[in-house]
């Protein structure tokens, strides 16, 4: 009998999802990295048998920001405090620091029931959401209310609800437009699609190291003229995966460009720690560059702005932690978003504890401040480290070239295809 | 200036949805909350003042099945395994014991880079799956395939998960039609409102203990024939939030009729720990029940089975670990389900643990046994003695009535209006 469900009568939204990050490639990773096991476990019983034909004996994945996976190490103050907050008991233990213990009370208090088991606010822990209030202040300078604030399941659940909210759910031309650049990160077209948005490519400038123009969004913009209704421009600094950070002057014309053209700006910001030549490339939030420009901006930009634990130092992708602070947003479609993310509970408590950790941090003269130091500095000049050997590895090979990494974790390098090659292909597609 | 994004031009299925249980009323009760304690605060400093004019000083949130929230401890040997997997330090504590070390070191070995930090498979940790299978088979007594498991961030995303793949996208009788019970748990209502799907309400007979008949189920789907595609039906058991246990005949004539009538089945079984009289009103799982009605029935059947760790005796809420099974599923439909999953790239790796724990709990020898079983029976009984009290109180109250309950947290009871308030309220409807 046919069944119920079938590729005709599903979601056809669903359908036109693509992920790449997480599509065929992994799935071969993950078969190699059985066959490996495998071949292993063979050999240790049976030394005589060589059926392992691969030149290698490790899988490391690098198709996503995965960084523990990679070798980073977890900062130990991040782990004190979940770790206290799961197993009260331990409070009791010399070995764990007094100001690790302070926080895990602290959150412990604003549990109910005194317990990281019990669910909190949909919006999250008001702990957690104030003292991400004040990490804002205390980076951009700026005041920060913490009810504009919402905790999430990573920064991924943050960009599908907005995404979601977007969306008319009207068909053709009354589609809801949402320009993203490319390269993209591919969560962005992916929900696009879930959510049946219409997708606005602007191009980065790879020949002027991923820059961005108001030009190229003004071209974009006008090439889709009449196919849908523009709503929302996503800008992801320091760029995934591209590797940019963007200078102060090109995020001024973003601004100007999305106030102009009545869009919402998603700023996706997760990588605010991961940035390698803060002296020459500083990062800024856009947060920041609005309010620089005055009034006439910083009250009309409808700003989201996104920050995860999943990156920067603390890279706990596996605590799925992170926030969204909503700038200018009208009070009733604010109030239309929290309540659809009620319907989903609550945000892991577990992300939100290691969430506090990272943006109330060990502070002069407590007791883990210097050893969390020295843990963030390592992991952050270990990544620059790598940011360098890559893009020299990179451009040393012939017929490959690569903008620096300036921050985030990611470099994309091109490929030169030798004339011969192209030759080759062109004969190739006349021949079929 | 007018904002870009306003209640005309957000996505209108947005504020179609209603979520009571997470809405006005829980916002007053957290008002409430703070007056309490800022009444306390005062004084404290200023004992003279005396401005509490309320005749209680805590609130306690029985709105949704909190159970830590309301008193209920956690599981020792749960919290163990998460924090040795949180802090593998510990790991060399003599204060664990053996069994929860030996738990947390397969899942440090699962995990990438031997990090909870890490991403996870998109369904979830394979070991993880594969002890979920264990657990089901155990249970029903029938082989259960991991690769049909896939872990959620709590039951709640796997059903908004499945309801989504269920839209059509369709309009007016082209959306697709999902059957739920009434009175439900808001989540259903609320996620078809979020997909645009038609709810068809069927109603549970409270003069008969909230039991369902078939007769009411034909009757829902007859009564909306031509407005949509009815495609699912949902069955909460034991009930949400009618603390009901089907009886086996009933469940039969269910997947009966889902079977006649070409729908998918979602069984929200995530009360399957939270049940009171299992002598006399035993539960049993649908895939149980299918099976035992033979293969002109076990393979036609779509099921789709939810269990969570947020409930029964661990009641780990914040953890927002889940499972879904899904059963006869076409292939083709599952690959895409499993894809748009990976877009929100994983369940959080800490409910991932905790569902570990519990489904791969102290076995019969191993340290924590005793103290496990003792823990949880501890729970169950004290959650038992509860549903009495409630059941009790409310039938010795005037005008109140309620059905026993046999399962799940709940209580449901019924006000009986006297003829006088009846009268009253007509007049009233008059006067305006």
């Amino acid at each position: 009998m046919d069944k119920v469900l079938t590729l005709e009568t599903i979601n056809p939204n669903m359908i036109k999802i693509e992920y790449a990050v997480r599509g065929p490639i992994v799935e071969r990773a993950l078969q190699i990295e059985k066959e490996l096991k495998n071949v292993s476990i063979i050999r240790i019983y049976y030394k005589q048998i060589q059926g392992d034909k691969k030149s290698f004996n490790e899988v490391v994945k690098c198709n996503i920001g995965d960084c523990h996976a990679t070798g980073q190490r977890f900062i130990t103050f991040v782990r004190q405090v979940t770790a206290l907050a799961t197993f009260p008991h331990l409070l009791e233990e010399k070995s764990f620091p007094e100001d690790a213990k302070s926080r895990a009370k602290d959150l412990l208090t604003a549990c109910s029931g005194s317990s990281v088991g019990s669910y909190s606010h949909s919006l999250g822990l008001e702990l957690v959401r104030k003292d991400v209030a004040k990490y804002i202040h205390q980076r951009d300078g700026i005041e920060s209310n913490w009810e504009n604030i919402f905790l999430a399941c990573g920064a991924t659940e943050a960009v599908k609800m907005l995404l979601e909210m977007i969306s008319t759910t009207g068909r053709g031309s009354e589609r809801a437009g949402v320009m993203i650049p490319i390269p993209q990160y591919p969560l962005y077209s992916a929900t696009n699609s879930e959510y049946n948005n219409f997708q606005i490519n602007y191009y980065l400038d790879e020949s002027d190291n991923w820059s961005l123009s108001a030009d190229e969004l003004k071209r974009a913009l006008t090439s889709v003229k009449g196919q849908c209704i523009p709503k929302a421009i996503v800008i992801i600094n320091p760029g995934n995966p591209t590797g940019q950070v963007l200078p102060q002057k090109c995020m001024e014309d973003i601004i100007k460009f999305a106030v102009d053209n009545r869009l919402i700006l998603i700023a996706d910001e997760v990588y605010q720690q991961n940035v390698y030549q803060p002296d020459k490339y500083p990062w800024v939030s856009f947060k920041k560059v609005l309010f620089n420009m005055g009034p006439s901006y910083s009250g009309k930009l409808e700003l989201a702005s996104l920050m995860s634990c999943s990156k920067g130092y603390m890279g706990e992708c596996g605590y799925r932690g992170g926030y969204c602070e909503l700038l200018n947003f009208d009070p009733a479609v604010q109030a239309q978003l929290y309540k659809a993310l009620s319907a989903r509970l609550c945000p892991p408590l577990m992300g939100q504890v290691a969430l506090e950790a990272i943006v109330n941090p060990p502070k002069p003269g407590e007791p883990s401040y210097f050893l969390f130091v020295k843990e963030r500095d390592d992991v952050l000049s270990a990544l620059k480290d790598k940011a360098d050997i890559t893009y020299n590895a990179l451009n040393s090979m012939p017929n490959m070239s690569c903008n620096p990494v300036q921050g985030a974790m990611y470099a994309f390098p091109r490929i030169h295809l030798p004339p011969k090659a192209i030759q080759e292909a062109k004969v190739g597609l006349i021949k079929h």
